[in-house]
């Protein structure tokens, strides 16, 4: 995605009241920023936020966290929430490579990563949100049987995360080369790119992985 | 690979001894043709028998089985193995498609595909090797601790691989989208096919499948 620098949306953001401003100051507590004990999902790098605030509006009874690094799209986030009266959403600008900062062990009972960066050089392949090194972090906040899921078009970035998955022990389900086509598009929800992305009929990639059977 | 039809192969095939010519008489029985209790060890399509009768000279423990369809390529199979003095080794001439006829439960340890056919149309899938048809008949008669290895160096079978094995509520492991430049090239024997394929610089993706931790 490009990013334009918008001025202003750093205050913006601060002011917003479904922005967590200290999140390290939450790990262990998420359910108290809450206010209940239903499950929390993540999505790390959720971009413009389509795709989990519509989650966010589907599944009143699921808490969920949207990260995402850069200010200028989680502004975009952050506009579009405005339109959704729940409480179950909040959002982080937060850098992923800390995520271990965040969370309590058990805490977060799911995963999304969409279209994550693919980091294309080798050098950067721990950057990959897929990597071992990622894996090895969820598995530290993650609860037993919860899962990644995780979805691309980038072919490269995908077979590196097939082979990541398997190399850590954790375990794979539903793969697939083609999720539009599969039997697993029911109830996909698509992000922003991925409907401009596959309305140019290239296949979307997905797999998820997991260490426990639910 | 292209298939010659050579006069005279299946009465050479006919005659030697290390070609069981009743294999559905042998069911339950593998054990003792082999006149010992070792581990059964099976490749399904093995064409020339390089890879196979190379494990075989490797691991005096191990019995194994070299399944192919074609006589004319079983012929060369016989031709190597007459270097070999071991007799861990026999050959069988069938297709695949009947394999439950001819292996009883739990009475095979571990099965080798290598550069199976692709069969490329959507409409012959299901005798793709690695399909989940075929993944059903592995599941009667291999052990529950054991594995499909599997190596190919075409892409969309792999992918239709990586899919139908996870579809088929397998696991999956050592997954690598290129083999001899990974970690788990140690230790592995090249089919004649890999030799010719990799020479020019192409890469082997491999998988293991599996139901249970061994």
């Amino acid at each position: 995605m490009r990013l334009r620098n918008i001025p202003g949306s750093r205050e913006y953001i601060a002011q917003n009241d479904y922005v967590v401003h200290d999140p390290e100051q939450k790990k262990g507590k998420w359910h108290e920023v809450f206010g209940n004990n239903n499950p929390i999902h993540i999505e790390i790098g959720m971009g413009k936020g389509q795709f989990i605030t519509s989650l966010a509006m589907q599944n009143p009874n699921i808490n969920y966290i949207g990260i995402e690094k850069y200010s200028s799209v989680l502004l975009r986030a952050i506009e579009k929430r405005e339109e959704y009266e729940g409480d179950n959403l909040y959002f982080l600008r937060f850098d992923a490579e800390s995520i271990t900062d965040i969370f309590a062990p058990s805490e977060v009972d799911r995963i999304y990563l969409n279209f994550s960066d693919p980091w294309p050089k080798d050098r950067h392949s721990k950057r990959r949100l897929t990597s071992s090194e990622f894996l090895a972090r969820y598995d530290q906040f993650l609860v037993k049987d919860g899962y990644v899921a995780f979805k691309t078009d980038n072919r490269d970035l995908f077979d590196f995360s097939l082979e990541q998955v398997t190399l850590s022990g954790w375990q794979l389900r539903d793969v697939t080369f083609d999720l539009h086509h599969s039997e697993y598009v029911e109830g996909n929800i698509m992000t922003e790119y991925e409907e401009r992305f596959s309305s140019m009929g290239n296949p979307i990639h997905r797999l998820v992985a997991f260490r426990e059977k639910e």
